[in-house]
């Protein structure tokens, strides 16, 4: 059985930090969006990377006491240059904390072997995937053929309405929904966990369906609190008994103190992991 | 109805080239593989972002004459700046094909709006996108707001053995495979085509189906011929009739001449396609 590298290092920081909370590095650009974009202070910075990559490790020194992993999508982080990959996962180690490259890799054989390739070199502890073109096998077996190696935390039922469709009312051949297929190959190649998500139609049931497949040594990442609206209570309820990690992106990264939104989320998570059922 | 500003394009580069072949651009370092990567004349180039661009634009500059597109795989761009990107796009425009930006995108819809915001800046015709996660209409939604709107490819139906149990065999609510449904979405919500696998599992009857919902106006993206092993005869067979663009990567990029091979992949795919049935 493989030691797992990345679920120990979640652990120790989970004990350390006493705190489940991964705070999301989604930095967007001013020209981007009209809300929720780096401070001006960031922004006016020459170059666009040095100013998301400022951003992000203002916001790491900020909240690291009160999380235990920090996420960081690859989309915000577009036109990040192997170097800037490199300093902020060096942030992030430097934090206590493990990070997560969100980038729902899904791609044939040859180009897993090329994006973990890059993924490795940038520093990144984790990454996401996305099993609709198959290929679990395959990633775990590139992502352990290096050392040390990269977690793989896999999207299973995300909380989008559209996804119910194709998650949950479609079925394999033995009429088992496909999240609940996609959830036991986790288990069976020993991935590092599920992906799985806390808003609208995901009911406590799924998860608790999900926290059943997987057992308690594998971890269940909830993305969708804060701005999203996910249920805190609802993921604590159904995934505790098991290692979990609940990222919080936009209401802490563009909050006028990072700090105190993380440790807010951070202790009502810990106290609703404390609370009788 | 949405004009298809991408498939317009795309229609004109073929009339133009005589040709369905689309290059795939992969480029491989030599720290990252054995074989088939950039000959060692641009690896020795300090920058491996000029290293892998002067590769790719040599790439270009050899087989415009035979190819309509050029599909650029995010993960061996990993560690490409804005300016590299634009750079690259701006080599394909000028060689009067179309680009496509394979990124197999899957994401919420906030972050759906930070990808297309760098790749529309980034200069692509065009993207790849995995229905997984749902969000099919929040991408066409956010592709068309801006102008000129970004094309938007589908993965349908993959070829590697594992994807057979989620899109073939797994059924949405109404007994109907998944690849079926997703075909029909991509039609009724006016995405710009479907990508099919070519080899292995997927049948010249699974091609046939996706070509009946398409109808003749959206385009199927066959990646998988060449090094991958897809078979060109039961694509055109099954394909025709309709907007069709062949992808062929490593076969082309690493050969000795690459202009001749891909005039060789051209050719042969305008010969299959007089053939009688």
């Amino acid at each position: 059985m493989t030691v797992h590298r990345f679920l120990l290092e979640l652990q120790k920081a989970q004990a350390e930090k006493n705190s489940v909370l991964c705070v999301g590095l989604d930095p967007a650009l001013p020209s981007q969006r009209s809300r929720d974009v780096i401070p001006q202070s960031y922004a006016t910075l020459k170059d666009e990377n040095e100013a998301r990559l400022k951003f992000c490790t203002y916001i790491i020194k900020e909240t690291k006491d009160y999380a235990c992993a920090f996420k960081a999508n690859l989309h915000y982080l577009s036109g990040f240059r192997t170097e800037d990959h490199q300093a902020l996962t060096k942030a992030i180690k430097d934090s206590g904390c493990v990070s997560i490259l969100d980038c729902k890799l899904n791609d044939i054989s040859e180009t897993i072997q090329a994006a973990i390739f890059h993924f490795r070199r940038w520093g990144y502890d984790s990454i996401t995937f996305n099993p609709f073109l198959g290929n679990l096998e395959a990633v775990l077996r590139v992502s352990r053929q290096e050392s040390p190696e990269l977690g793989i935390l896999v999207l299973t039922l995300t909380s989008n309405p559209e996804a119910r469709r194709y998650m949950k009312e479609s079925y394999v051949s033995q009429g088992k929904p496909l999240f609940l297929a996609i959830a036991e190959e986790v288990k069976a190649l020993g991935a590092d966990g599920c992906i799985v998500g806390a808003t609208g139609w995901v009911s406590e049931e799924d998860i608790k369906a999900v926290r059943r497949i997987l057992g308690t040594d594998r971890a269940i990442l909830f993305p969708g609190i804060g701005a999203q609206a996910g249920d805190p209570e609802k993921i604590v309820r159904a995934g505790r008994g098991g290692l979990l990690i609940v990222n919080v992106g936009r209401s802490i990264i563009y909050a006028p103190s990072p700090k105190d939104v993380a440790k807010h989320y951070a202790r009502n998570l810990n106290a609703l992991m404390l609370k009788e059922t």
